[in-house]
C-alpha cells in the first residue's frame, strides 16, 4: 500500500461526511438496530468460511460504530486514547 | 493533543500486544460473548446521561472488535479501506 495509514479520526470523519445527515435524522435507537444487524452478520461470517465476507462484516460493524459515535458526539479516537493509552489506561480485559 | 493521530493499525496492534495471547486461548466464540457484553453496556450507556461512561463503552466495543479481528487474522484498516475507500467502495448504508 502506498496510502498513508488510516487514522481512526479519518475514518470516523469519512463516515460522517458520507452518512451523518441521514444517520442523525434516523436517530440513535434506530441506528443501533442497524448496528446490531451488522453485528449479527459478523456472527454469521465468523461461523462461515468466506474470508472476504468476514473482512467486510468487520468493516461494516466498525463503520456503524462510527455512525453511532458521530450522532452521539463521541470522538472514538479520543475515547480509546483515554481508556487504553492514557496513564490511567485500564488493564482490565476479560 | 500533541500526540500524533492514532491509526486503526496502531490501535489493533496495541490490543494484540496487550491481550492477544489470552484472547486466542479463549477462542473466537467465547470472545464474541465478551464483545456482545460490551455492546450491551453501550446500549445501556446510550440510554443514560453519563457522557464519560458513554465514551468508555464506545472504546470498549472498538477494543473488543479489534480483539475479534486479531484472533481471526483480519486487518481492520485493510477491511475498511477495501469496503469504504476503494474504487469499489460501497455507497450502501441504510
Amino acid at each position: 500500500m502506498t496510502q498513508p495509514q488510516l487514522t481512526i479520526n479519518d475514518f470516523q470523519k469519512l463516515i460522517s461526511d458520507r452518512y451523518e445527515k441521514v444517520d442523525r435524522e434516523r436517530g440513535s435507537a434506530k441506528t443501533f438496530l442497524w448496528f446490531i444487524e451488522e453485528v449479527g452478520e459478523l456472527a454469521t461470517a465468523l461461523n462461515g468460511k468466506d474470508r472476504e465476507n468476514l473482512q467486510e462484516e468487520f468493516a461494516d460493524v466498525f463503520a456503524w460504530l462510527c455512525t453511532l459515535a458521530n450522532i452521539n458526539e463521541v470522538d472514538l479516537a479520543e475515547a480509546v486514547k483515554k481508556k487504553y493509552l492514557g496513564k490511567d489506561a485500564s488493564k482490565d480485559h476479560k
